[in-house]
């Protein structure tokens, strides 16, 4: 065990199964007593947005229409033929008994797991603090994660 | 160094390059006298089946027919021009004396390296004990990963 | 706080988002007084090339013309529209007032961030060290880089 005990991770993916893995990974460690953070940025930003197109400029459109934000609208990196991939992927979950990207959200803000929102990729993407869901923990920037990382035993970029 | 010995990877990624990176770190690490695991999870879980086909329900067979395992079927993430990728890739190691991934796997085997496979993924996939190599070391959820992680200076997701 | 000072991140995409959220998190790092070591391997070979072709034999050239080296024409990994994407990213990063790569690359360099290059990926890659930037602090195996990893206290595959 080292000489502390918090998780940090850099969600940077927005790919649903990478997200999903993060969420996994992240109620496992807080549901074993350890504190945890996430720091989400560039595409990972779609996870933490409450499904609103984003940006109101013409470019900030164009984004927000490949990649209108909110978690069930994630779609998967892989076997995503002609768009079923994301379907597919519910329906073998569900089947499974494995719980949706939504209640693992929800089960990770229950237990306390600390959300960031990156502040630059906020900018650059057009996204505003308003278009994020309400439970984000704050804003930070490249120092503000680092802080957080370097005080945790482990630490992850998905 | 830190106050302990031992390095662990998430190797959530199918692609052949980075199942391959995953290798190459976890015998370096292995020969160097550190402890290694490695969690295979979602499209990693490739690297550790025997080649057959995997799952028995219809949507299995489907992802099946996509991710044929074994680590010998695994495809480049890049340059992947026809399908050539692979075998390109195959023939660049060889002509320059890379060992190839079940070489890699081999030795990391015979280093010591503990394979452990994601019990969630398993279900969600469709993929039986009996689907992975003899030499996986057992199975694991999020909370066993996690233990492992924060035991280790070193922590990666691949 | 860990009982080091140290960050090392596998740079083994060379995905634009990803070598640029790679260098955001490092030049935060060194301005926040921590010491950074970047191991580029793979395709994140490409960011610290002199932006000449690469390899010298048939399968080299081959992959030389798909990943023509340097920072510049590294192109991102999402919402690649017909090639648009990267445009697309620059002015937005432009009309933000965001730094580009190469300003980035240079900020690392001045603090005094070591950027080291993967031997082994030069060698099947055919990239001789000719072909890398000045800056490259030297050629690392995976036993070097596994050294840097576990004297850090944060480590990130990227």
């Amino acid at each position: 065990m080292s000489d502390n005990n918090k998780v940090s991770f850099v969600v940077f993916s927005g790919d649903m199964d990478k997200v999903f893995a993060a969420l996994i990974i992240a109620t496992s460690a807080a549901a074993s007593g350890m504190e945890v953070s996430m720091f989400f940025t560039f595409w990972g930003l779609k996870a933490i947005q409450k499904g609103n197109l984003t940006g109101k400029g013409f470019l900030g459109r164009m984004i927000g229409l490949m990649n209108r934000g909110g978690i069930e609208r994630i779609g998967p990196s892989r076997f995503n033929f002609g768009g079923i991939g994301r379907a597919l992927f519910k329906k073998m979950m569900k089947d499974k008994n494995v719980v949706g990207l939504n209640e693992l959200l929800e089960t990770a803000i229950d237990l306390d797991v600390k959300l960031y929102a990156c502040k630059m990729s906020m900018d650059v993407m057009e996204i505003a603090e308003e278009d994020l869901i309400d439970e984000v923990s704050g804003l930070m920037g490249g120092a503000g994660y680092i802080k957080e990382a370097s005080e945790s035993s482990v630490t992850l970029f998905i």
